[in-house]
This record gives C-alpha cells, sequence and structure tokens, in this order.
C-alpha cells in the first residue's frame, strides 16, 4: 500500500478533479509560485534602482535552481503562522553574502503569498478556461445538431409543452458563454500583484514604491492594483464567485443530462469509452457518471464560495485568520471547478441523443402537451375564452376515456364546426412550435461565435 | 400592542435594513412589480402586432387602477405554488370582456415574478447605489483630510509598523469604489426582464417573438436578454455577488471602526446624535453601534450569498424548489445589503477621529515600531545585514530595560560610530513613513475622482 | 393595496411558513417575550429576596397590561443597537416610582433578548414539533399500507433493483422519527434563559446570584445554563442543526415525491384539495406543489444555519455584530422550518400512490431489473461465477434483441439444463424481493412505536 | 524540489491540521477502511451461515494482506464514479477460486465507502476526542489558577465592569465540555455500519439480513443502523454539526486571546517555544499563532457544515452527486477540526496570563468601571434613582476632567453625606465583583468533573 503517486492521484482526487489543474495546485507549485514572487520582486526592485541588478540576478538565480525542502518549510512555518518566513531564511541561506540583504526586500509575508496564490490561480484558470472553451464549442454543435430535434419540455418535473433539444443547449450556451467570458475578463484585472510590505504602505522604497509595485506586476503577467489589497479582498471574492457560476453552469447541464437519462425517459446518454458507467451486476444501468460527478462539485462550490465571502472582513493591516482561511479554501475552489469543467467537456463530447425516444415520449400524454397550441388556432374563429373552453373539454374527455386528444377533437361538433381534420393534425403537430424556437438559437450561437457584435451584447 | 405600522417599521428591522430600501422590497411593490410586468407585457405585445392595442390599453389601465387583494392572492397561491396565477385570475376579472383573453398573453408565471424580482432588484439597488455613492465621497474627503494623520498599523493585532489613518482610509475607499463601479454596471447588464413562455420557448409569439422580448424589457428599463434564462441563473448569481462584495466592503470598514474603537486603543470613535451608543448604566463606553450593525449584515450576507449558488442548478425547463428558494432570499440579502450601506453612510458621515491617541498609540512600545526604519538609515553605511543585527541587538536591550528605543540607541557604540544624534532622531521620526503613502493616496483619489481614467483602471 | 394584514399574510409568506409557527415569530410575539423576561426576573429576584415583592408584582402587571409601542421601540433601538433599551424606558416609565428601580434589576439587554429568542423558540418549536409528529405518523401508516407495494429502486436516476413503497417511507419515517427525538431533547436541554448582567458576571444579585438564576428559568419554562453563554453559542448551533436536519428529512421525502410524479414515472401524485397543482392552460399537469415548497426550504436552511455557524464566535463578554446576526436568522430559520414541516404533514396526509403504474414501471426493462436473483437462484447448482455470466449474457440477449427476461431465459439451454419455467418464474418474480424487507420495516415501525425500547435505539 | 513526504507533511498542511488525524484520512486510510470493511462483510456473513467460513478467511487474509495499487484503483474508479468498484474486482483477482464468489457479496459500492468513511470519522475522532480531553483539563486548569484574577469584562469592544480571568475561561471550560460530551455521544451512536445492497433492501441475504446487519457493525465497532441509510443522511449531518460546534467553541476561546493578546491591551500571550510568534524584523510583536490558526478554522467550518447539509437531500435509492460531494467535504471537516482542537490545546497548555498588565487595564478608565457598584452601595440610603443620578453625576466629572472618580467621589457633598471615605474606597474595590463569579465558577467546575452529576446536568 502505497503512497498516491501525485497530487492528482489517490483514490478519491480522479473522480473530483482535473490532473492538469490539480498539477498548478500542488505543493510544488505554490513553492515555485513564491520563488517566482521573490524573483520578481528582486529584478523590479533592481529596475527601479532599488536593489543591486547583480544581487537581485543572483536572487533570481537560487530562486529558479536552489534545493528547497518543501517539508522543512512547511514544518519550519507553523511558528511564524505561513511557510513565507522559513523559505526566505532557505533563500538568504542559499544566495551569496552580497545579496543576502536584498532577498524579500521590502515585502512582508503576505505580499509574497497573496502574490502566489494569484499566480497559482492564473495558471490554472488557464487551464479550466481552456476545458470551459472546449465544453462550450461542444455545446455549440450540439445546439445546431438538435436545433429541431423536438421533444417535450418539462416544469417542475411534468411534461409541459413542446421544445427543441436544441433550444435546450442553447440554454447551456449562453451560460457557459458568458461565464466563460467573465472568468476572462476577472483574470485579467482581479488577479494581481501584492506587494505592500509590513503595513501596506510600500514603506521600504521611498519614491521608487510604485515604479517597483507596477515593475513586479509586470514581471508576473499579474494585473498591478490600485494599492495593496492586503485587507480589502475584493479580488478573491470575485473570482471565487466567477468560479462559483461556472460550476453552477455545468451543474444545470449536468443535472438535465441525469434526469434525461432516467430509464423512464431515457432521451439522452453520457457515451464514454468503455465500462462508463455501466454495471455487470446490473446490465440495464447505464449511470450518468459524469453529470453525477459535474453535481458534486455544483454540490461543494457554494459552501467554498460561502467560505471566501465569510472570511472577507480583514482585520486593520493583516487579518488574524481570515486570511489563513482563504489559502486552501481557494484553490480547493479552483481544484473542484477545474475538475466539474473537465467531465463537462468530456460530457458533452460523448454525449448520445435519442432522438426517437424524445418524439415517443412527447406522445406519453396523448397529445395533451400540444393543447395550448390547438387553442391558439381555434381562438382567431371562436374567440379566445371559447376556444380555451372548448379545448379544456376536450382534453378532460381525452384524459378520463384515455384517448389521444386527436381522436376526441377530431370527433368534438364544436371544433369542427370551426376547424377541418387537416388543421386539428397541423395544430396538433409539435413542429409548428419551431417557428419561434429558431431565432432564439440563432440569437444564442450568434453570441457564441462573435460575443462583442450580438446585438444585446454578452453581458445580456 | 399593535403590529408594526410598515414593514420597515418593527422592533429589529429598524436595526437592520433601510427603510427607502425595505419599501421597495415590501409586499406591495412586489405586487406593483408584478403589475407593472403584465402592463409591459400587454402594451409590448400591441407594439408588435401580437394584441389588439385597445386590450393591451386595458390592461394597462386595470393593471395600474384595479383593486388588487394581497392576503387573497397570497392565499390562493398556495394551489399553484406562487402568486402569479391569482393574480392573473385577478386582472382577468376586472378587465372588460374584450381584454380577458390577452391579459398575460403567452407568459408563463415565472416570466412575470422573475421580473418583477428584477424589477424590485433594480428599484431597491439604485438606493443602495446612492447610499454607496454617499459613504464612499465621505470615504474619500476622510482620506484627504487624514492623509498625513500618523497611527500605528496593526497586523494580527499587534503594532507593526507606521502608516496613516488616510492609508487606511484608501484601502477603504478602492474596495467601495470598485464595488460601486460593478454594482452599477451589474444592474445594467445583469438585471434583465424574463420572458419565454411554458418552457422558455417563446412559443405563442410566432415571429414576432424577439421584438416582443426586446419591446418587454425596453418598457420596463430592464436588460433584453439573449434567450430566456427561466432555468439558468447566472444573473442572479452575478446580482447576489456584487451585493456579497459590498458588504463585505463597508464589514471591513466596520470591523476597523470597531477595533480602534475599543476602550484601550480608542483612535477613533462613532459620532452620532444624542444617545447613540451611549449607556447610562456604564458612563464611560462608547458602543460603535453602526460598526456592529454593520457587521451583523456581513456575517448573514454570505450564507444568503450561498443560498443562491446552492439553488442555482434550475431542473430542465422550470426548477421544482430551487427557483422558488430564490425568492425571498434575494429580497433578503438586497435588505440587509440595504441596511448595511446606510448605516456605512451614517458612520462615516459622523466619525470622529482622535488624531492624538493615534500618535500617543504609536509611541506605546517605546519607538520598536521605528526599528525597520532605524536599520534601514544605519544599512548604507554598516551593511544591511549587521545594521538588523544592531538595531535588534537595541530592541532587546529597550524591551529588558524598558527604556525607549531612543535611548538606548543614543548610549549604543556601534549605533553613535554611525550615525549622529539628528540622525537617530530622524530615523525613529514617523513622519519619514510618509514618502511613499502620499503617492498611494492620490492613486486611491485619482481612481475615485475619474474611474476610468485612473492608470491600472477601477478593474485593477 | 393595503398591507397584508398580519405577518403570516401576504404574497409568498403563504407559501414558505405556516400561519401558526409565523405568529410566534411576529414582532408582536418577540414584544411579548421580552416582557415575560422582563416580569419572570423580577418575581425571580422577588422570590430570592432581592427584589421588594411589591415592585415585582407591579412590574410583571405592567409588563401584562401596559401599553408599548413597537414602532416606537424599535425606532429608538436604533442608538443602543437592540430594542431592550426602549422597552426597559417604557416599563419603567409605566411602573409606579416605587417599583422603577427595580425594572430589568440587574440584567443586561442581552439577558433579555436572548432570553426572549429562546421562548419565541420553545413556542414556535413545539408547533413544529406537533407538525412533525403529526407527519411521522402518517408516514408510518404510509409504511403499514405499502409494506408489499411493489416498485422498482432508482439509484443515480436509473432503474435498480426491486423495493417496495413502504420500504422506502420506512427509510423516511426512521429519519423523521430520529430528528423529532433530537428536536424536542433538543428543546429541552439547549433552550435555556439568559440571565448574566453586563459581563456574565451575575454581579449584582450577591451571594442569591445561582437561585435568582435557577428561579427565572424556572419560571420562564427554560432550562436553566450552567453558567451564563452571553458569548458561548453552543445552544444555538445545536438547536440551528436540528432543524437543519428536520427540513432535510422532510426534503428528502419531497424529492422523492417530486421524482415520482413526473410525467414518464408517475407513481406517486399529491391530492389535495380542489386546484392543488394542476393548470388550466396544461391540463396534463399535476404539479407537486407542496413537494417543490419543502425543498425551497430545503434549499434555505442549510445557509441559514451556515450563518449563525458563521456568527458563533462572540469577543470577550459580547459579540459585536455576530449576536445581532443571530436574532433574524434564528427566527427565519423556524420560520422556514415551521412551512417545511406543515407542508409536509399535509402532502402526506393526502398523498396518492398509484400501485398499479409502479407495477408496470417494473416491467419496462423487460425484467432486466429481476437479473440479480435470477443469478442467485442458479448459482447454488452452477456455481456463482458461471451463474454470473450466464444470466449477464442472457440480459446482453434481452437487450440486443428487445426481448423479456423471461422469454431468453426459458430458451436458454445452460439455464434450462438447472432451472424449471417454475423456477425461472419465480426467481423473476419482484415478489421474492420481500423476504428481507418486512423485517427492516418492522424494525422502522417498532421504533416508531417505542422509541426507547427499539432494539438499538432511536439515535441508532 | 520533492513532494510532500506525507499527507501531513507539505507547505500548508502543518499549519490546519494534526498529523495523528490527517494520517487517519489519508488515501491509504481509506483503503484500509475499505478493505476492514469488505473483511467485516464476508465474516459476518459466514458468521450468519450465508457466505462459506473458509472463503470469508480467504477474503478476510487477501484483505489484510493483498496487493492493492492506488493510483490504478483510483484512475479506475473513474468509469463507475467510485473507487469501490476496482477495488472489489482486486480483491476478486487476488483471492482464491473458491473465495471469488463471495467477496463483496450482497453488498452495493456505497454499503462499503460510507462504511468505510464512518470507520476513518471514528478513527481520527478518537484522536480529536483527546485532543479536546486535554485542551478541557488544561482549561479547567486555568480556571482554578485564575479564579480570582480580576480584569475587565469588555463588550462590543468596550470596556464594561469587572469579571476574572477564571469567570472567562469558565465559559470557554463549558462550552469545550458540553461539545466533548456531544461529540463522544455522537460517535457512540451516529457513526454506523452501512449495508443494505443495492437498493437498501438487503435483498441477497434472506431471512439473515437483519443479523448480518448487526454482526457486520459489531465487527466494525460501529452502530447497528434501524435501517440502511444510504439516502437519509441524519448521521453525517449530526456528526458534521458537532464537529462544527467544536470548532466554534475553539474559535471563542481563540479569538478572546487573539483580542486580549492586542499590543494595546497586553493581558495574554501565547508562549510556546522558541520562534513562536516572533518576527526578527518586528521585535515588538508576539503573534498569536495559534489562535489566529484556530479562527483560520473557524472561519472553514461553517461552510463544510453548509455543504453537508446541502447536500442531504438524496434522489430515491442512491443519490446522483450528493452523495459523493460528502466525501472529500467530511474528511476536510475532520481534518481542520483535528487541527484546531490539536492546537487549542497546544495553545492553552503555553499561555501566558499578565495579571499585573490585567490590573493596570482596569483602571484605565479612571475608575468608571466600578461605577455600577458605586451606585449599588449608595442605593440603600439614598434610593436607587437619586444614587443612579447621583454616580452619573459623579462620571460626568470625571469625564471632564480627567479625575479618578475615587476623587471626585470623595469631593461629593451628596456621596460623602451617605458615604464615609472607606465606604467609597471598598465600593470602588473590583474584588466586591468576586461575590458571584465563585459559585459561577464551582458549577462549572463541578459540571467539569462529573458531567452526569452536576446539577442542571451536561446539556444544560
Amino acid at each position: 500500500m502505497k503512497r498516491p503517486s501525485s497530487s492528482s492521484d489517490g483514490l478519491l482526487s480522479p473522480l473530483f478533479s482535473s490532473p492538469a489543474v490539480e498539477h498548478e495546485l500542488s505543493d510544488e507549485s505554490l513553492l515555485r509560485a513564491m520563488l517566482d514572487a521573490e524573483a520578481a520582486l528582486a529584478l523590479a526592485c533592481a529596475k527601479c534602482g532599488v536593489v543591486p541588478p547583480d544581487a537581485a540576478e543572483l536572487i533570481q538565480k537560487t530562486c529558479q535552481q536552489g534545493d528547497f525542502d518543501i517539508d522543512e518549510i512547511g514544518r519550519a512555518g507553523q511558528g511564524a503562522g505561513n511557510p513565507v518566513v522559513p523559505l526566505v531564511r532557505s533563500i538568504v541561506a542559499q544566495v551569496p553574502e552580497s545579496a543576502k540583504p536584498w532577498v524579500h526586500y521590502g515585502a512582508t509575508s503576505q505580499d509574497i503569498l497573496d502574490t502566489a496564490l494569484m499566480l497559482m490561480a492564473r495558471r490554472a484558470a488557464k487551464i479550466v478556461l481552456a476545458d470551459v472553451a472546449s465544453a462550450v464549442d461542444l455545446v455549440a454543435s450540439l445546439t445546431v445538431a438538435h436545433r429541431g430535434t423536438l421533444m417535450v419540455g418539462r416544469t417542475l418535473g411534468q411534461q409541459a409543452v413542446v421544445t427543441t433539444f436544441g433550444m435546450k443547449t442553447a440554454g447551456w450556451l449562453v451560460a457557459l458563454d458568458t461565464t466563460r467570458a467573465r472568468l476572462a475578463s476577472t483574470m485579467e484585472s482581479q488577479l494581481a500583484a501584492q506587494l505592500g510590505g509590513a503595513a501596506g504602505t510600500l514603506g521600504v522604497y521611498g519614491a521608487a514604491a510604485i515604479d517597483v509595485l507596477r515593475e513586479y506586476a509586470a514581471q508576473l503577467g499579474l494585473a498591478a492594483p490600485c494599492v495593496p489589497w492586503h485587507t480589502n479582498r475584493q479580488r478573491v471574492l470575485e473570482f471565487a464567485a466567477v468560479l462559483g457560476e461556472l460550476v453552477a453552469a455545468a451543474g444545470k447541464l449536468a443535472l438535465d443530462v441525469e434526469l434525461l437519462a432516467q430509464t423512464e425517459i431515457g432521451e439522452v446518454y453520457e457515451g464514454g469509452s468503455g465500462s462508463h458507467g455501466t454495471s455487470s451486476a446490473m446490465p440495464h444501468k447505464r449511470n450518468p457518471v459524469d453529470a453525477v460527478l459535474i453535481r458534486s462539485a455544483a454540490y461543494r462550490a457554494p459552501g467554498l464560495v460561502a467560505t471566501l465571502f465569510g472570511a472577507s472582513q480583514h482585520e486593520q493591516e493583516r487579518a488574524a485568520g481570515a486570511w489563513h482561511a482563504e489559502w486552501e479554501t481557494l484553490l480547493e475552489l479552483i481544484r473542484v471547478t477545474g475538475g466539474a469543467m473537465a467531465r463537462t467537456s468530456q460530457l458533452v463530447a460523448a454525449i448520445e441523443v435519442d432522438d426517437a425516444r424524445m418524439r415517443e415520449n412527447l406522445d406519453i400524454t396523448g397529445g395533451l402537451v400540444m393543447a395550448e397550441q390547438l387553442a391558439a388556432v381555434l381562438a382567431p374563429t371562436l374567440g379566445r375564452s371559447k376556444a380555451a373552453d372548448a379545448v379544456a373539454r376536450c382534453c378532460e374527455q381525452a384524459r378520463s376515456s384515455r384517448r389521444h386528444l386527436r381522436d376526441v377533437a377530431l370527433a368534438d361538433n364544436e371544433l369542427r364546426s370551426n376547424l377541418s381534420a387537416a388543421q386539428i393534425d397541423q395544430a396538433l403537430d409539435p413542429l409548428g412550435a419551431l417557428n419561434a424556437i429558431g431565432p432564439l438559437i440563432d440569437r444564442a450561437l450568434a453570441q457564441h461565435s462573435a460575443p462583442a457584435a450580438a446585438g444585446e451584447g454578452s453581458g445580456r
């Protein structure tokens, strides 16, 4: 019995995370990110004339090639309450004498840890974004393919009126598309470098302070904040919220798939290779495994988002616990989001749609789901009130006598004195529902193709 | 003992809500918003040729002037699970015969209720936004006034290094400013009209569907969605998140005030008229009542945000419970946010800052909070490592002998052979810390004055 | 357009709350509870010789018959941050001179407000408990009635193996029964009086302190705490958790009902009078309205529970916000629980079970849900491995040829050389599944009838 | 740069978890627990005559000594959505032919995984319980030691009236004691074995079903449930709630420590060896590191508790996602609780109390915190109203003239005509406050020593 061989291995991680994302969230990646921050700080200071260029290069080299012991740093971090203090000690120990005074120059632990977490967030979010992009393109294709695939719409679990599978996926598409756009812009604007020194005043750098801040951020490819944000956590909240929204969009898609895959409905299945979702003991089952695991993420994200909102009031110039609560929570939220998005992409890529079953289910109620349309056709001649009454009467008759609405309608005097058999047939034809659906789907696809140009815009 | 005379009266509401906001969230306002939605629908349909103009006018008139019994509609809503069904029945009963068929034409209950909630959200959020604007301007003034008011920065509750009160409020300012901008843009883009009909297909309007949707939204001053969003709740989440962020920003400000108002610190007090925060039994107390109540909002918002995220996966074409969970939760979140923002504005308007006490507290540690600066001054001549060691030795001596660091430093041979008495005095002068603080405060104020033009932009 | 005429009226309240519970949570009831606490305090003090008996009686009389203006008290409470200060002022103003000094004697605002909230919690929880008792008895009856009503068990939305409806309801029964027991014991042990004075030291009563505390609690019918619990909120958390568990148990029941009521499954319906759940426009719908509204409570309770857990760290001798966050949150959680339990009782009372449809659905997969049982019958002669293989082969054949498993099995040489046609029929008969189910149901019913005596006990 | 060498190593884990607890939560421990469950199942079945004893022994042996590849099982679990399916496959592959059919006999994946999680919970909770026991004994000693250590009580951050440090710790004691008792009883009654088979009907075992269930639970030292609880998650909720309450109790203690350790208050410090909480750059700081990290747990637990409550409605006979969301969340909640309790024990063991500073701070307001007591002494002669007025006048005078209340009182004619100088001195002596505090502390200590015998009982 040996340990999992990486952070994305193990018994449960493969179910809930994506290896690529999880890799960016490992202790090794955190160490790397902290070292990147320390190196960038030295280089930025050098560029602004605050640290000798030679010292900065030596520091950068040690950060890149030095030997750092994760376990030891982790253990030693207990005295300080964070791993930066021992990390800095380890860098200092490894750089030549001349560079020692310039390690971590002017910074506080939170500068490095916040920046490292933002770097990790950015690196991981890029992978998430690619998974979302892949999922959303697949959903767009599905929407095009099933634009006219008739099925019944269901409200509160009850069959309601006719729709198409493409209309349903257009809803998924818009939700994922808008959230993707929000993730991309949030990454740009909210994932910012942190630099403030002991109390957020950038005290040590003197007149060069703001230049150092800008250069440091630039080195790392992160946004440069207006002022240090040590105890103003809007950035964390905004990033957390967009991850939560992403998981919500994926969770809605997965919920629909799981419900449509119920044995008694059977309109959609997860494909997937080999034994995906099958059970040797119960051969009739086709478990919607991806959907189930995406839904598990959707159950988990809100609590993680809430923790970050709950830990967002940071005391004075450094929080006594609220900040510390963010670290693992934020990483876990990214991890869960990453798992959900990778699996969403996989689910949509292999989804199987049973058009025939959709059509069959549409007729389960003996035409009653078309009642509204029949009343609409009848209205011009009979008046809307009378039309509604007449159709309601036919429906009641159909229900009680267990006959199809078409048969009842064709035999009904009031209806037949206003509509021909062909007209009744046409009214009860679900295809009539497609008129308005087409343009709606077009809007969703247009927004997908050209977010900026799409009518009311991506935000709308 | 009589009932509270309005929704914003009562024993607890005055503590937690703002009368103006609470008014927009009352049952009367919900009824008004639903009637506004029904009227707008009729007018939009008429404009698009789907409903006879006369009928639309009659419907609008009844929506504006009709007689609607809140209790009766509420009770009758139990059978349908929402109040729209009995409301529509009541409108139909009150319009002339010719208009009856056109009431609620093509819509489903969710269209009206979602739209009404968005209208309420918009109306209430406008008031919240005004309170934020007022608070943020007051914080900006405070920042200007206390730009150079020296005080100690505190991390983990411990005195750390010198800062200014204006630097602290600059942090509040940026947090409130960016969140205000986000609230404004979220109101524009995310608070959208809802229209989809029974299953989100806009089935009844035929070719006019998208025109009806656009016109309906325009009538109500809400965004027009790309497609119906009955079961894609990104809009609700995004609005909820920004409210949560707003409360977080206010909560941080309030937390700082409460901590600074502690008897032993006493740097900041809530002003306010009359008996605000005083206690006749304990005359020495000056309770930070506003801060406490704002903080209570900050404890509550995350759970409400989490509920909305948790209820964001809506089944198929209408959720069986998740949608219903949104209604009161969203209204409560707006209410709590409104209360917090009104109180924040009030707190900041009347805040009393005790500059002298700030200065006194800065000296409590006998100059130790200036140690870092002393080491910096010593570094050029002694080298950074030796400088740090020398200062650490002096600090230890000051601590153990309970003397001021200045006295120890002036008597220390190593220091004196490198620094004059005047240099030591200058190094220990907190005013030296102001160099970098000024430009940071300028950045925050510039962003406040001209969000779009301010360097890295409001998002950064 | 007039205001709702009571706190349980209005447009949304009737959907989410129970009038009887909501009545106990109104501002009037809060005022009553605070006055009860003040009266009990005076009487307890008198009994312990700390307050003159005449004064106590005068205070009690005023608390019972005095004139108190909710709006005025509420507004005046803003200066103090709670309504107790103006309430005490109002009592003092109304009692005769001799009693004035003894009003609120030795108490602090939190003593009265905490005690009042516990009283409200107790009064409301009694009603909730009665609703749970009613629901649980109805579920027990359902379990007895449907002990042998065969239906398919479903896992991950897929048909799995045979069970009975009574087995399903036995699960509901045990969940509700154990949570009911926990609510009852939590009410006894955790809903305690609060009395501590300004800083929880009972300072004013001298040697009589503990007697006053005990007598005060006894007067109110609340538990007497070991020490004042001003800033140790375990009691609130424990009560909140049990409410959350109750809503969870109800939510599970409602979720099952909603899923079973889906048009394509149709095994269970909500009954209920008149227009319950029906739609005139879509006559085929039978919306599970009660289930939907119970589920909405289940979406809301976790966020409210989380808020209380999140606000459970109270600073020093009085919290600066966390305490204030409890008040409305706790009342709302009770309200939502009350609504859910009343509706659960109503749902179960009127539930309609379609035994025939359950039986039909059991056969949808052409006998495959009985495959496991067929293999079990075959095992003794063929060995378990070979039996499993043989049955799997038949299942595959049945699936691919769309024939019933019975037909395939009867035609299969390997099976027929080991089993007679009658044996195969018996193996595929779902009735065989009842063997183990009966005793399990008996256990659940036994625990319901005699919680204390039932084998492993109610906790197990 | 290498991986952390165990699950409790790494950069962040040492801060937030206890190595002993984390060890029980590792993938290795999960594998062990699942294998324990499979072995116990075989043995229980054998004992009840359902499985051949030889086969059961072979299975047990393989479970104990077999070779299982965590990574491979984890990866293969993706097809099934849980790791049990490949684990069973691996056991089957390793047992001799004769035992193969009896592996996992009659069980479903959820039986094994739920049972394994309950086993892990039990094993980890035992360690947590020991840490709580250690912490609570230390808090009791602290309470005895500081029974009479005078200090000021603080409400809303303001000095209020006198108390003792022992009174404060008595509050911590009661909170921890009652929660410890609840954890112990919850472990016994709620951590139960899971066994139900494919749909919770124990279908395969026939008449032996309930015996198998009981024996299986007994083998594992877990409670035997009344009926399978696959989709009734009360047990998980109750366990989660008690963990949440434990963290809340620890968090309150930590919050008090952090606030008392503020530089300006300085009444309590974290001791601890070596560099605990010190900063070389800021020598005056004594960071309350343990308190900060405990508080971080208190920020995190509510969100995890909420996730479990939010995921507590499980569909039909197996949840499609809600169950899966429990696994990592429950383990994380245990982990965070374990870290918090270990650190609480450590904090209390090394806490340093500065009695002198407590006494000094008591006098900061110039005697005003004793005003209430002065009025009480004056009341018998002057009447309570006049006494209050007279003292209020003196307080106001003391405040405005910045003199000590004693000096003002001694010079006040009205007071001096009723009280001697000695009486005034006695009234202003904080020691007078100890009368009621002693008995309260005794109650808390008595309940600690003999929970069952302590007056109102541990629940009260």
